[in-house]
């Protein structure tokens, strides 16, 4: 990897592409310097930044460990009856950090995305975090390079990630706000999915109605249905904005289902919601880009049930982009 | 604190009410010993007794981990929108508990429970046990300041709690026939929600049946809802007796939902169903005392999830209990 | 004991029947060994074999946990009013096992069946791995005491378990191509429930295809209703064959409640609807033995939650069986 | 087990001798009720109590996890190559507790001990805690069968033990402070091994200077050495008093050795300098009993650890009590 | 507390002085806020800062877990038969941290030190990290209100901690050549004893050489004896400079005696070494802060043996302290 | 890798020689399918069986283990101030297993072994277990290579690992009995060291004797002294054999050092002194190969101390074997 200013590493798996009937997930997606190809239909980055968490949290160790279950999936998906190995998928590797320049790991993110996002500007972008710190700076980054265009943001969380950075800087309760302030987003563009409970402060609420930041409550998305707020939300997106930009911060989820994610909690979503979620959102065309943040691997079960749960979330959604939107392009 | 006979300590931290926009629970509710207000809506009790219990236990450590939980939660309630910070709610501390005299420390429950009743007649009382031992204490000291009412019981439970106290004593299974043999209530006054499964012997239907206490199993609650359920029975009992008492075995859960609740099994209640049944009970204004028990620390996972779920459960009633009638009694 | 050829040996507990009102299930179920009686109609046999799985197991150490896990569970039914306790079960022990020939503990357990199968020809049985390998080994067992008859598979799974054994032999991935290849079993009479996500690579499909194993998705399931789907699957395989065996493979449960099978998934079935499968399989007369495998107790949580659930769904099981079919025999 | 008062039940395992060239220690020591035996040279008692505890403890379990270790020690000593199968040892089971009511527990325990003192007079009594307030019931209950015996004490343990019972009663504080007052022992036959450290309060020393205990710290020991400290402090017991007992509490064991023992601290005994001390006191033909107390295995770590230590110590014990008396014996 | 710049905060335990015979340690340090005294003998600094670790550490939640096992521990010393009651040890409290300004939040710990040094210039200074990077602002701090004064430094630690800051900033590898490139200390004024192994780099070896850092492997440590060791250290240090900081980092210690500190070795310190060496410590004059840094109280074990090793540590160097120091004063 | 028969995999690290001053061993240790170079002076091969073993164990993840903890250690060896990056040593990788036939298995790993001792006849052979099975295959192995020259072993263990392969085959409890009986070594050429307490069966001493392998107990060792000991044994083996085999059983460390070794027990060796043991090892001409086996590190606690404490074991040694041979031999 050459690129011009961020430090980028890969992964430190021997994986590679492996051709037979039976392919795993690690057979499949191929690491970008083991490739001579460009044409790839969907890129992605590990962010191992979670320095930047308010509390402590091993969320850096989370694309590695990602990427570690890969041997336990196959590219077959069942409840579709495809097989999605003919996504050309690239893992470019972690983005290098630094030890106690948070900012500075910030900067890294956002150039290598800005990088990426140039060198492929058709791909999907995929970033496996980190914290949700990592949003901002990845979301700064794609808008370098298409400074023009407007990005919507459709968010899974239990939290608004409305605070000010004020007081701590640029924490993982900021990413929202960041790019509502750095203007690079609208806070109207912005839907947040999931909420419930004694997990937001005042304050943000008020940032939220301030910023104009559609708040859709779990309570409310089972009411109307997934499919439905989906794809309500969704249609919205695409007439407002050029881009749309999906970030899941996996304390979305109930902590039964999720235990590996320190801020998880009582009263979330369970793991079946998030995929069918997914899977709706894999349909929309305007989808550019995507990421997975806030797992931490260091508290997960002995089973790794968390980072698997992400893993299945993370290609639900792949197999959903695959049937709609790539078999489609490809029948054209 | 000066009680007449009830030894009780105060909770080992240094919480205090800080005002802030964006209050944490730790700063809204306050110990008693810091304050000198005595309108207090809502007191806070500790029961540290588990040695009551039949099988090893640690929830004589829950008080304070639930406590200690409260810095993870905000007073504001998304579901609803509103904030709860003007509930006014005291924290007396722990009761004091003799190390091997069971008896005694089922006494010193029953003395604070009096001594609170008697100086805050007007505050819900809240009980955090400790093993299920102490709703029998905790009724009989109530009991004590009110001697003409008629009290209810409103349990979630997975079990019955009818043994007979003949061979073992007043353990953790025998809270419910302690009060209807000492005739501190009747048991077509007690109606239980939650039974299902391999965990009541015949001689506790026996006892059930007997006393003529109301069992609403799960499959039960599921068929006819949520909602109409609660009201059905709360609408009954409301006529009947005086004063609801509702108690919260957290073993109502189902396991995969209360890993930190020993006896919790499989095939019991979502966390998400005991949140609407509280819900759904705090609109009730019948309601006069409530207790949560059995949840042991030690055995929960690294993530608390059992003690996060408690705190959520008992702040999803406040808050119901916030919004349906200290609001309504202040609008008058 | 004194079998032809299958070594047994005794639980390793001393657990024996004992009359009183309040059963415990370890109370209940006779290990045969203190027994003379001869008309069982459920007996049981551990196969703690987990050499064979294809990623590291403890499920060796399932059937004693299993039967550990007795003490916690009583013998009366709330869901249905119901006391199981007459019904007449035998614990035979476990399978004795060979540490590096696993052909030869596959033998051993084929021929323990065919023991178990000839001495008690009417008695529904039971047995509890190990990991899913046990089940060739006992299809093949009972299929040597009735030739003639035609077997028809349930099976509860997440996985195919359809691999060649080409390359690795008779592994927990190949029981069901095992027996269609080895003709003990047709393709066309195994009903696979559960299947979801990206666990079942092409080949395995390929092989469903070809040997016309009928493949009922887990949404497909929900979709239809479990209700409905048992019946249309069970209603058609008691037209085509003269005997039904269940296989439990317990990864067929999402991760969220089976944190002790170390092949669970995201994805999965909830442990209710699992329950709800089993009594409604539990009403057919044609099912004439089941398995429960899979389950690591190594891996398990703190307070055992899958193996409890294992416990749960088995005597859930057994008491629709009763309930269905052996108080009706015993009605005519 | 038709005892005159104190209710005892079998150890819930199938264990029996079974005689082959490489026995388990589970196939040698005969449950009481497998044997007509009445020969004993040791008899074993497990006094499952913890409630009486003063932080929370599942010493409660330990009788029985501490039999379930016994598959995986063998008889032989290979430090002395000698086998220890023929010494005769009864395992008369666990003593009944009551749940709430600890003082009937401790009298069930003191009349147990009574009476399986008066039927083996002869045979070493030990006994397996529970917590560390059996060793008063043990003892008064020996005194009972021999009143006019003095006995002595070799206490190893990090703790005196010498606490009032006026605020607490007969918790694991008390248990030599409860038999000097209550005349069953005198303090200056108490001799106390392995103190050290910030884990004895002043009043404790008082007491201890009052009665006339002496105290050995674990540096002290050092300096002199095992072989020589032992020797001197049991050849002035054997001329003082009639009968010695030892008591351990494995909590003398340093935190690193001993995980699974709550009260366990840093600066402790390391495991090999406990074992080489009951090496030592094996020799002493005065010792009539022992004890081991305050293993939690539900601390334990996930290879059990601390239970094996302690069966380790237990069998170190009684290699030496077997080579250095009962062969003596024997060779007469 | 109103100091200049540095923001603080009290710990949040409810702990204060309470005075009865059989005090624990919870009981004796005072928390700052609530007394008026300013004479204090010790005064006790939390840092809770760990995001500038190298790998993942939750050694922020440290200070207030040392605090709270306070309460297992008493304040009489049975090794000498002191009670360290009488020293005046005032807990200050804890630094506060900014979120992910890494550079700032060492200022606030350098700023804070400077005021306490500053308000308490007599009494020792401990420090409660924290990683390894708190001792280079401390020691900052404490240069700042004696700019004229030498410091020499020992420390305990398998590391050298003398990597450069030029790559990565300020991490918990630098702190020693911090403050020689920062001329607040001279290299040939710092030793460094429990190196062994593979854990420091060539590069590390050779800025020790250049600085004149001092090396005592432990290897050579056990040659020598400890008491011999450390007097000669001391003795020299004494000669060459005017106030002498004790580091200890926790991960000198064998990663058998430090489950919880994640940088622990094997091959290491056993914990009673660790003990000695500070009870020799604790015996010179010159000694004037000390520390303990890189325990993680989220990975250590159950029974968080790594937290009272470090509680005991504190303990051992002040009880001799007060011994041979204040103890000393005061007969003057 | 084109192997004549044995199958083998590179690890499935991304690892790769980076020449920098501050080596990682992960940067150190080529894999060999990266390299051209033949002159390897070291060979490392992992057998990740463990289905061999006699209880359940995860040894088979060991090896993949192992090289992860390769990040945590440096190249440099502080105790003796050399760096030990000029020894030329290559990762081969793993031998592929057979899932079901363990026969198998074992004859991959003596082929893998033949083909890489014919490789590389003068490098050091390490092996990675798997269980103490794998010993019997890598020695044929070694022996088809050089038919002509006689083996013999130290062997570091609790047991002696002379069971007969009559009832259970080559489990991990056969492996130098396998050897003997084969006649590929001879019993009087093998030493064991580490032997005590109640983990061998009679029957196990008895074939000793008739094989006349020789016992060096844990405390005869430490009686005559680590030097003094592993020189005697040396030079008497030097005399007898051409070739010496260590295998390091992980078992032979007591359980407090040894979490991950289920078979590790109570009164075994410190890892100090298993260190010393192999620096001591490590200088003898004779060796030829050795293995680490028995390691589990799904059982191992959460700072992986058992995995850690065995690479220091491999490093101590190569760091030794090093300094006294291949410095010696460049010297010339």
């Amino acid at each position: 990897m050459d690129y011009k200013k961020a430090p980028i590493e890969p992964a430190p798996f021997n994986w590679q592409r492996i051709e037979h009937q039976d392919m795993k997930v690690k057979d499949w997606i191929v690491p970008q310097w083991r490739s001579e190809k460009k044409d790839w239909e969907v890129v992605l980055l590990g962010a191992p930044l979670s320095r930047s968490s308010i509390s402590v949290s091993g969320a850096s160790e989370f694309p590695n460990a990602f990427r570690q279950s890969w041997e336990k999936f196959s590219t077959y998906y069942i409840d579709e009856g495809i097989d999605i190995r003919e996504l050309k998928v690239a893992d470019i590797g972690n983005v290098k950090m630094h030890f106690t320049d948070i900012l500075r790991s910030h900067q890294h993110i956002e150039d290598a995305m800005e990088n990426v996002a140039g060198e492929y500007p058709n791909a999907l972008k995929v970033t496996i975090g980190g914290d949700h710190s990592v949003t901002a700076a990845t979301i700064r980054g794609l808008k370098k390079v298409m400074p023009e265009k407007k990005i919507g943001i459709l968010q899974l969380d239990t939290h608004l990630d409305l605070r000010s950075t004020d007081e701590h800087g640029p924490t993982n309760g900021t990413p929202i706000r960041q790019l509502i302030e750095g203007r690079v987003i609208e806070g109207k563009h912005v839907y947040n999915i999931g909420l419930h409970g004694f997990y937001n402060a005042p304050s943000l609420i008020e940032a939220a109605n301030d910023y104009e930041v559609h708040r859709i409550r779990l309570k409310e998305l089972r009411q109307k249905g997934i499919e439905q707020t989906i794809q309500d939300v969704l249609s919205v997106l695409m007439e407002q904005v050029d881009f749309i930009y999906v970030t899941v911060d996996m304390d979305v989820l109930d902590i039964a289902y999720a235990p590996g994610v320190p801020a998880s909690t009582p009263g979330g979503m369970r793991s079946d919601e998030l995929f069918d979620i997914l899977y709706e959102v894999g349909k929309c065309e305007g989808i550019g880009a995507i990421d997975f943040v806030c797992i931490d691997p260091t508290k997960d079960n002995l089973v790794q049930a968390t980072v698997k749960t992400t893993t299945y979330a993370f290609l639900t959604f792949l197999a959903s982009f695959y049937q709609h939107q790539v078999k489609k392009r490809e029948a054209l």
